[in-house]
C-alpha cells in the first residue's frame, strides 16, 4: 500500500493524536517510537524479538549502510528489509547528522557534503540527490531529505545560513524523489530561533512533502529549549501530515511532545542506555551495576511483562553485566524496547479513550516517586 | 530421578556406544556435546535457543562462579538452575582448569591450591572440600573432582608427581561428596604417558566414582598424540560408567573419541569459534570475514535448519561480524551449535543403526571435500 497518514482521533485537551500510517511494508500506529537500527540491525536483538515487543517500524542509516556494506550489495541482495530479515515499515534517515558527528574532514558547498569515512578514511560526496538515491536503493518506507544538522550552540545568523543549505538540499531531494509508494519527509532545521524555524516550515511546505520531521534538537540544549522549539514549531506543520521529532528522547520528553502534536520519534537512549546497564523502570532508572541489586531476586520491574523480567532477577542481570557478558546487553535492550513500546501503547490507549492529560499528570506523579 | 547411566545400544564395530544419562533435571543422550556456559551464559544466546538446538546439558564453571557472583549469591536466589533460567542438567567443572590457565600466583600444597583471582587479584584457596562444597552450593547435577591439569609437555615424573596430587584430592572430594541423587567424577590425569594414565584410572576406579573424565588433553600436545592416549585410557575405564573426554574438540576429533568409547564431551569451540567469525560447515570452517562472502546471498550452509541459515545470507553475517554488530556474535553461535549438536545427533543414529562406522567413513570424505 502506498504511504498515507491517517487521524484516528483527536485530544480535545491538547494537540496529541492518534493516528496510522500506511507503508508498503504495513501500518505504524502513532505516537510511535521507533527503534535505531543503524547498520541493518537494531543491536541485540532480531527481528522477531521486536515483533514480539510491538515494534512496528525501525530506523536504518543512509549514512552507515552507504559506506558499510554499501547501498549496492544491499540492492543486489534484494533490498534493506531481506537483507536484515526484517518486513515491516523501514524509515532510514539521510546521513547528514552522522557526516556531521561521525566523519572527519567535512567540506560543504551547495553541491553536498565532502566527508571522510570514520570506518577507512575514503573520501565520498554526498548530496541530496545521492541521498535520495541509497534511500531509493535500500528500498525505505520513508526516507529524510539530506539536512545540515546546526550545532548547539549556534548564533540566529549562523542557524539561518545554515537553513538556506538544508531548504536548497530539500528542493533537490524532492525533485529526484521517486515515490514507489514511498515517502518522502521534510526537515526543519533553524537553530533553537523562533523565526528561522517559522521561516523553515513555510519553505519546506511550499516545496511539499509526505511529513515533516523537527531536527537539530536534542543536540546539547536544555531539556527546556528544546521543548519551547517544538511547542513552538509543532503547530505551524500542515495538521493533516505526520510530524516526527528527531533523537528524541526521554520517556518524559515523548509524554510532552506527543502532547504538543508529535507523531513519530526515534532515539538511541533505550538500545544504548540498556548496553551500559541503564533500566526503565516506571519511576525512572535502575542503574544494574549497583551493588544493591547483587542478591536481589526480584525482575526489573514487577509486573513488566518483557522476557527479561519474566525469567530474570536483577541479580542475574547484574552478575551478567558486571562479567561483561553478551547476554546482559541483550536482556538488558529487550527490557528497555519493552518499556518504550508500553510507553507509546499507554499514550495512543490514553488519546483514544479521552484521557490523555490525566496520563500525564499520573505519568509525572509515577516519575517523581 | 537420581544420576543414574544406561546403555541402549553397543556398536559391533567399535567401542562406541548409545548410553542415556539420567539427572535430577533429566536426561541426556549420550554421546552428548556439552556447550560451555562458563559464566552461567552460554555466550550470546538464551536457554529457549539452548533447547530449541537440542542441548540437554550444560557446562558451567566453578571457579568463575565461586569469584562472580559467589556461589552464596547464586544459592540465596535458588540455585544455579533458577539463576540462569536453565531446567536441565548441568555440569559443573571443578575450578582446577581455570586456576592454572587463568589466576596468577599459584601455591599449590596438599592441601589445596591457593590464588589470586584474575578479577580483583584478591587470595583464595580452594581444597577439594571447598570445591565439591561450591558445586553442592550451585546445585549441580554432575560435578567434577578437583584436579591438577598436567601442563604439556611435563615429563614423565612430573606428569606421576601431579597425578599423585589429583588423586589424593579426588578420595577427599569423594569423601565429602554428598548425593542427593547428583554425580561425582573423577579425572583421570597423568599427562601423555601409558602408565600414569593406567594408573589413574586404577587408584581412582578403587575409590569409586559415577563417571571418569579424561583431564589433561588438548592443552597443546599434537592431535596423534591426543587420540592416542584416549585411545590407551578409554578401555580402561569401568565399561557402564559414562566416560568424558574433556575440552575436546573439534567436529572429528567427537566422532573420533565417540569410536573410542567417550560419552560425553565438552568445548569453547563452537562457541568461541563463532565470536571469532569461524563457522562450521559440513566440509570444514567458513571463515565469515572472507570478502569473498561480501555479496553472498546464499546461507552459512544450504539445508541447515537453524535460525541463522533459515533466515540470513553469508553477507548479512559478514556485514554484522566486520561492523562488530553484537547480532554477528549470536547468529554465528546459533549456527555453530547447531552444527555440533546435529553432529551428535547424527553419530547417536549411525549407533542406534548399527551403521557408526560407515558414518565415520562418509564423515571424514566430506571433511576432505
Amino acid at each position: 500500500m502506498a504511504f498515507k497518514f491517517e487521524i484516528i482521533h483527536r485530544s480535545s485537551e491538547s494537540r496529541a493524536r492518534l493516528g496510522k500510517i500506511h507503508t508498503p511494508h504495513g501500518c505504524v500506529e502513532t505516537p510511535a517510537f521507533i527503534p535505531v537500527g543503524t547498520q541493518a540491525t537494531v543491536k541485540s536483538v532480531t527481528p522477531e524479538e521486536l515483533c514480539e515487543l510491538g515494534a512496528e517500524i525501525i530506523l536504518a542509516n543512509t549514512y552507515h549502510l552507504y559506506l558499510r556494506p554499501g547501498h549496492d550489495v544491499i540492492e543486489k541482495l534484494g533490498g534493506l528489509h531481506r537483507f536484515m530479515h526484517w518486513d515491516r515499515p523501514i524509515l532510514t534517515d539521510s546521513g547528514g547528522y552522522q557526516i556531521f558527528s561521525l566523519s572527519k574532514l567535512r567540506e560543504i558547498s551547495d553541491e553536498g557534503v565532502t566527508f571522510q569515512s570514520h570506518i577507512d578514511g575514503s573520501r565520498h560526496l554526498l548530496t541530496p540527490e545521492k541521498a535520495i538515491e541509497i534511500q531509493e536503493t535500500l528500498g525505505s518506507d520513508i526516507m529524510m531529505c539530506l539536512d545540515e544538522c546546526t550545532p548547539y550552540p549556534a548564533s540566529r545568523t549562523e542557524s539561518k545560513r545554515s537553513l538556506e543549505l538544508t531548504i536548497g538540499w530539500a528542493k533537490r531531494c524532492k525533485e529526484n524523489f521517486n515515490s514507489q509508494g514511498s515517502a518522502l519527509f521534510g526537515i526543519v532545521q533553524g537553530g533553537m530561533f523562533e523565526e528561522p524555524r517559522a521561516y523553515a516550515v513555510e519553505s519546506l511546505t511550499n516545496i511539499g512533502f509526505d511529513g515533516y520531521a523537527l531536527g537539530g534538537l536534542s543536540v546539547g540544549e536544555p531539556k527546556e529549549l528544546m521543548l519551547s522549539v517544538a511547542a513552538f514549531t509543532l503547530p505551524l506543520l500542515p495538521e493533516s501530515l505526520p510530524t516526527y521529532v528527531m533523537g528524541v528522547g526521554q520517556p518524559e520528553d515523548l509524554v510532552e511532545l506527543v502532547s504538543f502534536g508529535a507523531d513519530m520519534f526515534d532515539c538511541v537512549i533505550p538500545t544504548r542506555n540498556a548496553r551500559n546497564g541503564q533500566l526503565f523502570v516506571q519511576n525512572g532508572v535502575l542503574n544494574i551495576c549497583n551493588a544493591h541489586y547483587k542478591a536481589d531476586q526480584e525482575p526489573v520491574e514487577a509486573g513488566c511483562p518483557c522476557y527479561t523480567c519474566k525469567h530474570y532477577s536483577r541479580a542475574y542481570l547484574r552478575h551478567l553485566f558486571m562479567a561483561k557478558e553478551l547476554l546482559a546487553y541483550r536482556l538488558n535492550t529487550i527490557h528497555n524496547i519493552s518499556f518504550f513500546m508500553r510507553l507509546m501503547r499507554e499514550i495512543r490507549e490514553a488519546i483514544s479513550q479521552g484521557r490523555f492529560s490525566l496520563f500525564k499528570r499520573d505519568f509525572y506523579a509515577q516519575r517523581s516517586c
